[in-house]
């Protein structure tokens, strides 16, 4: 079986895990605190970068970009429809909004709550700035906004097909939800989007995800939230 | 002919024309401020993110990711080796490289270089940050630490094949290095492999670029710097 190296809630790993789920292959899960930067961790991924796909008798696949291609190559299904759209202008409109997700959102808002929220807490380095913590939010409402005018005309978040662009989003706003910082009342159509994307049976298993001495918000495992 | 929105240097336009020089695939150069967020280009680019790839009768190509994927799937040569590779652990660490140079040493380095030096400027805002400008070059020297010590023991950035690595981080350090930014003395292993990749006849029309009042620094152009 595969091996992944991820962390609960990096939204990277979420990804991974969902694309996996998704395309019917199986994963053995190994909990990794990437803001510890241990150096058995980064032997294998220099810059502490999550997640890590290790399969048998091959080198360790490094970082969201290699591990999704990785999996489109060696496990896309032959028989359905993937998650990568053939269709030029599908791609391409696939791979702007999952760069805008997992690099612009994760900039601008994830990678900033889950530091000041799960790293500075790994490394016992005190208390979350809340200052950091607003400016993430502020940004995240903006993001909230474009996503929300956008499903307003479309029915998934690249357009009439479901791709990975939807599961890089709902990766990083599941692990917002966890913490407690996505506000819901603020976002019609990307909230009727999410509650689509949490009922798939392939997101169960995150609705599960439990830190340890950290749990959810009331709203994380609710379908009907 | 394919135009392309890039701005001279912007790192992922520079990836992008080396691409598509590499793979003989002609552009019109049409250039863009992205730092002054015209309502024209966010029209197009809603995150005026570049590079944009504009086809006759397609849709937009937004951004490096898609544009990559636009390319390689149109336009990859079928007669010679391409800059993707096909053996599964080269095609990982080529993902891992370039995930690390158009994102990670981007946040790190490139992009706040470039605000500072060419955004202030664009906007009217004054003069860089020094500070700012401090970090990233502190930065810069980690990033190159590590390619120095990687190129210690391969021919090219992923291995003994040239791919797009190779050249998504030569595109980094070009507009670095146009700027004066980078520190060449303290680069062995990564200057001698720079030296190989300025070389290239595909790079000739990045080293003629010139930014209007802001000269390139004395060793941007120089092959033997």
């Amino acid at each position: 079986m595969i091996r992944l190296l991820h962390h609960q809630l990096d939204p990277a790993s979420r990804l991974i895990r969902l694309m996996c789920a998704e395309y019917g292959v199986a994963l053995e899960l190994d909990q990794v605190i990437p803001w510890k930067r241990e150096p058995q961790f980064t032997a294998v991924s220099p810059a502490a970068t999550l997640p890590v796909l290790i399969g048998a008798g091959t080198e360790p696949v490094v970082g969201p970009l290699a591990c999704i291609q990785h999996i489109e190559q060696q496990h896309a299904p032959a028989s359905v429809a993937g998650l990568v759209p053939g269709d030029p202008a599908a791609n391409a409109e696939m791979w702007r909004l999952l760069e805008w997700t997992m690099f612009k959102l994760n900039e601008e808002v994830t990678r900033y709550v889950l530091e000041e929220k799960l790293g500075k807490r790994a490394r016992g380095e005190g208390t979350p700035d809340v200052s950091a913590l607003r400016a993430a939010m502020a940004n995240l409402s903006e993001h909230l906004l474009y996503f929300d005018w956008l499903l307003a005309s479309r029915t998934w978040v690249g357009g009439e097909e479901m791709t990975l662009a939807d599961f890089a989003l709902a990766a990083h706003l599941s692990s917002l939800d966890y913490l407690g910082d996505v506000d819901w009342a603020g976002a019609g159509e990307a909230r009727d989007w999410y509650a689509r994307m949490k009922s798939r049976p392939t997101f169960r298993p995150l609705l599960s995800d439990r830190l340890v001495g950290m749990p959810p918000s009331s709203s994380y495992a609710d379908l009907d939230f």
